[in-house]
């Protein structure tokens, strides 16, 4: 499986070009009495283990350019989704010292937390396997970073849910309040929505989910339900419908939440609370 | 103290509508069903405690248009800086539900996480009461987000380091290799900035600490120093520069750093690693 | 029915902005003589019948700022949507001379345009109806104008097809090339796509339609059949998938094709080959 | 003669990753599980007959990229503002499978709406062969598509009228109402525009045509005119200034109206009315 | 007279927030410790006699907010174009002290640099009062800040050249070398350009221009010729094109130009080397 | 000393860019009839003596692309900081005529204002050798070009003040008023930045000055003092902070203000207006 992206998701490299510009602004200015000529050797290691994720976004700021010495050179040991150990050596290469001094901390910074997130993702997912459940993330992400994050996400062995909403149908309390009952709610979003996607309604008791299967809703979210209603719900309405297990969903509680033969199980801290990985470059 | 800001920083504006571009795409495909007339009152709580930061910017994304109903309005309760308990009401307000539900996510993301920087900043600012020490930032931030966190770092009590390379000079171990010593590097890196920034150099043993003193840096950067170290190094060398002390530095660990009479302990976890704040955003 | 649209997709305001820039540019040479403080009454009529597009955009060009005299207004006669006639009068409205010459052309290459895919859409909409066929779109847009242009699809009774290659997964015979045979090319597709969207097969035979039913497509294209093999298509598969037609469908041939029982039919002329409808704006 | 851009037109670029934008999104969901590195030949076959347009924008999506294997190749066989026909092969290729199948529909979108620009003005050019008649475009274009529009309108063989109102000073009745007279209203615009500029005044009636060639407008537009009384003018006024038919001319019209003697015919149509020309891309 | 402008030239609202950011970017690190509800009183007063230029833009920047105290004002006691002298009141307002502040330095920064090129401008139209010539600009502006310095101009009391390559036609010896001939030359381009737009050759020997005006040149540029030879040429081609002065004409030349009977005469001095005029803004 | 920056601020790239766009816009009308592959060779002339700046923007703009022949070539005689003298040969080349007919006027725009601040600030700093005094800029700076003219300020032999209100301190006399004393300022101020920048307070009285000195400021402005008493000041002071003259300091009075003993003189005059360096651009 490959996790390299073609096409690059639309806004990737403006995300790239702000975290650079951010950083560098108007020049740096400790590193501009260093000759331009100056050129260095460069290794980055990982310093914990985990899932790695951002090394192709590494490459697209430390790769050389064209006009620099032929011997510069950009060279991953390791591709996005890959396990890695501390010390492991990631990423080695040579280019301008300059460049590499003003653009380390930006390509770090990514390599940080967008390899926190795959390798939060992958402990959710080990402690649900053997069971049914699939991790998916939410829409609980870090303003700008929702697509990167998402992709560090399938890094980590979990799906993707909805990247926003525009592309997927989700029935809340507030849309069956507006509408007066799940059934109306149900009909109405299906007339207005695309034939090409299906709709989840978020569900806090059996009734509801009766209700929602009764109208065609493709997807259940069992919202904040204890294990044994899900269990129940899951088997009663069997092969009827998807059915997702959310809210508050931890490490410690995941695999008895999966073990109720749930389909998939949705889990914000993966995107909105996941501790970075860390890493270190080193100049030779 | 006031924590508003004014002038706005550079770019704020484009994060917060990148971030509520990502989310709504082409259109809200679950809310477009609902009457473009109703309007919904809604109440923003807290779910758990810490302090809170980005009420000014929940406000510049549901604050009322000038052609809604009059009635509508956003109400804060709390300041950015304000400490919150679990329950606490933050913002009320009405607005058309259409609107209401395709930004709430996006209000809700950017509270839980810059919440959750204030809230940790806070913590280590806490454990280093009555102490010299002051807790600083780092440019260990997550990508596009730099300057809001950093404005969080202030929000939870703590002062920010340099904003990037270009307004402030840090002399680090590269630096220092490529000009032969440190001595040397101050020289040309003197040269080369303003007479407005100070000069900070990045230290490992008692004797780095020492050429730096006599090349005159202002800043001396311990990094990864046992306490033991340090508090020699600052009593040799008190009122001769301000020392700042770094590396891995926790919880845990920040008081006994915080005693060993340093000015300035630096974090990269208060931005990098910081677990969200819970809000709630609830219809009437 | 409402068409008004809140919130507005994203994009809408820089493709209206881009339109302005290109007409205006450095500034019209031949209004600037203008006083500037001279106000104009104006009307807008439809010089052909069909239906409207384009009034809300017009609104967002035309309407009054907060500045000019209270006196100044936008008073549309129509919404999005509704059937017009030669002369009906559809807004009218005063406004600073100046500003409305230099806003003129731009504001009716909208409404002629949208008004156009709008009033395509309903003959083809008109053709099919006491049948069970929706007409829908496709990807064949007009290059910047796809978001806007699939909002008078819906205006003119269409509904929308997917809006990109994000939402909405569909195997070509390209794609079934690549992966072997429709099988393996749904059972791969499944996998890399979120639960909530469906997957579309594009058929060419009865023995391809069969395949993709069997591997689970929830939708079949049936791409440039005669009407004879879609008939038979659509009975022997009733209730295992929805059908759509496509492949150069005109005003001439829909009917005969909606008679087929197929649910969807789309038509790319809609959006590609739409003839604008007149509209007239003239100064009192 | 050439018809391809150096230096191209400001904002194309920006057009064409529009465009590229609003389909792929984040990401093209049915291509992402071919393998990355799966290369694919393709052609672009024409699939009616006219005037082929968009061939150096389809280059500038579709020829190989530096990183990509050295057998990748663009090569097109017909340039801007060649005749094709049904079935002619005007491009053929080899890039990577992935990136041909995210770009595949938006460069046939512009070449199918650029070459029925071109096709549609050549039908016009074509009908007024042998007189004196020039077919010039209009500002009723397709918002945000103007400069490539009357780019295809060259490949046509027609001529640009002015850009925008920035380029070209056209005293139409409202302005006459503004400054009182035609004699006036030319007095001002002369006074307030360059000296490399002509004026053009809009007129309705022999008396406002002999008015504005004695305020010493160089070009008159006849607007909506009898083919008689255009004939009048033109004999009367010949040598005195530059005349233009306008209004409302159709292929069915434009013979007549170019056998009065007029200079030059304005077509709206040819921008906002074009049918595209179908074009096919196949893999083999 | 006018010099308001509306509609607004494209992009100017682009340059002021460019200013702007550039000198505010992540926060005025001297005035966020004012209280934000500090309101200032504020004066801009002239501090040497010109042309004033930028009161408009002044206006953009420092006009009160909706949101602002309802006494904040500003109020402008001068117009784009008027004379000035030292001393002279030509701004005053008030509005908060933060905001006056950090945007200040941009305020004065547009007026300084505008009303030097109005003012310089002034002198030359003075030097020429009496005669039939007119001062024009051309494309030796400032980069970015073309169309504000030829808006400049005409505060000063001069005329437009073109804005720039796309809309008037110059030939110069580059294009008479790559054509062959004047004659050719302009054939050329004749048959490129719209029937709005009149071709300008530059010539440097009498000779040259009477190829230029048998060739049918609407304006001959006469380049660094002399006095003598400029009043020949106009002399001999009177009335048969619109003769240009132009090459390192300075505020001592100038008037011995205009007696040769040019119609134009062309100074780039204008806008690349025009000194500032002092403003001062002081707070109450 | 290397004068080439790496990496290159942010926004030099955009800065480039609009000064072409706003020169090209919709095309070269002039050039267009010029075959494409019409190739030039071509020389950049110094016509004046003076210090060069732009020669790396200039190669950005000039350099050959990777399509164009490879006997394409841009080579630099000289480097941003060299004496240039009239007729000196800075730069030849050769590309396709098309392209460098429409950039030509752009490259030299550059240059010709850039090496006018450079070589008016080598003048100043020429008047000052054998002082102590340092010539630095201001924030006075033309509109959208502060971070290229500071740039060309260091290429004259200057250094260069802050780059805007976010990386320097600087209490003036509005702050001053609004805190009550210089004291309070410098504390309150001292509070909100960072440890990484210096104070810097704007006196205008020797009391003042010992004021700003023990609170602790370490950068005193002496503002619009007469040179005896910023003579008494230095003595006075000296080694308790740096000192910086500033205020209306011209060619004729530099020297004298430099031998006062200050360390820096700020002028405002060599960014706001400089005259420009004339360069010319021939074919061959």
């Amino acid at each position: 499986m490959t996790l390299w992206l073609d096409p690059e998701p639309v806004g990737w490299n403006l995300v790239v070009d702000d975290a650079l510009a951010e950083d560098v602004g108007y020049g740096d200015i400790s590193g501009q009495a260093i000759p331009a000529d100056h050129i260095s050797k460069f290794m980055i290691e990982a310093q914990a283990e985990g899932v790695v994720c951002g090394v192709g976004i590494a490459e697209s700021i430390l790769a050389p350019f064209a006009h620099e010495p032929s011997w510069c050179h950009f060279t991953p040991h390791v591709r996005d989704g890959d396990l890695i150990d501390r010390g492991l050596l990631v990423i080695e290469g040579a280019i301008p010292t300059r460049r590499l001094l003003s653009s380390e901390r930006t390509v770090l910074n990514f390599l940080m937390h967008l390899s926190g997130v795959a390798t939060l993702t992958r402990q959710f997912v080990q402690r649900t396997e053997g069971t049914n459940a699939t991790i998916v993330d939410t829409r609980k992400t870090l303003p700008g970073l929702r697509s990167m994050q998402k992709y560090a996400v399938r890094c980590g062995g979990g799906k993707n849910h909805r990247m926003g909403l525009y592309d997927g149908a989700m029935i809340k309390d507030n849309h069956i309040m507006a509408f007066g009952s799940i059934t109306e709610a149900v009909r109405a979003v299906r007339q207005s929505i695309s034939h090409m996607g299906k709709i989840e309604v978020e569900c806090e008791t059996p009734e509801q989910v009766s209700e929602a299967v009764r109208a065609g809703a493709e997807v259940i979210m069992l919202d904040n339900m204890d294990p044994f209603t899900m269990r129940d719900i899951v088997q009663r309405h069997r092969g009827q419908a998807i059915f997702e297990a959310s809210g508050g969903i931890s490490l410690d509680t995941v695999r008895g939440v999966a073990q109720t033969g749930v389909d998939l199980i949705s889990v914000g801290a993966i995107t909105h609370s996941a501790v970075s990985v860390p890493f270190h470059l080193e100049l030779q």
